[in-house]
């Protein structure tokens, strides 16, 4: 066993950031709950100073997580667009719960 | 303006996560909220898989943003602990929130 598998089992919190405890993660989090499903074009404009790099894995990640998933968009021609997943839209009192931190001490 | 005080100002949850936005802080402080004030080798045990350099990091970087804070602790010789300010114990919340969805969906 070792120490990522260790901290897994032990301790939900840790099992929570293992899936989004980093911050471009969050706000890849931040903007499909404000607006829906996004293209990745979409989400390389909201999110402030994003690298594609980074978009791309984190994307990647949190797909891989279950926390967000892709379909197809209507257009000519179709593009990918990510959505959050039953398990993404649980993530909800988290983004509440750093929101009324930020407005109150940030 | 940077990049990054731009996002500052637009949003909260960027705020926050500008202060705790990376799984070892959080970890660092789910162990302060459990055991109250510790010293540095008792979070270097707790916190399973830290290494020493990034802890000294994080510490220094929560306690410039008034999150922790240091003090004596009473012992020949004296050394440091850690506790969490009035500003970081109002991070609960965003824990607790991080510990349910843990428990559903880890």
């Amino acid at each position: 066993m070792d120490m990522s598998t260790e901290v897994r089992l032990d301790c939900p919190i840790a099992q929570a950031l293992d899936v989004i405890g980093e911050k471009w993660s969050l706000l890849i989090l931040r903007d499909l709950f404000r607006k829906g499903a996004q293209r990745f074009q979409e989400l390389e404009v909201s999110v402030i100073g994003i690298a594609p790099s980074t978009l791309s894995a984190r994307l990647k990640s949190l797909e891989a997580s279950d926390v967000i998933a892709t379909r197809l968009y209507e257009a000519h021609p179709p593009r990918l667009e990510y959505y959050l997943t039953h398990k993404g839209k649980a993530l909800g009192p988290i983004l509440k719960a750093l929101r009324d931190w930020g407005e109150h001490f940030g």
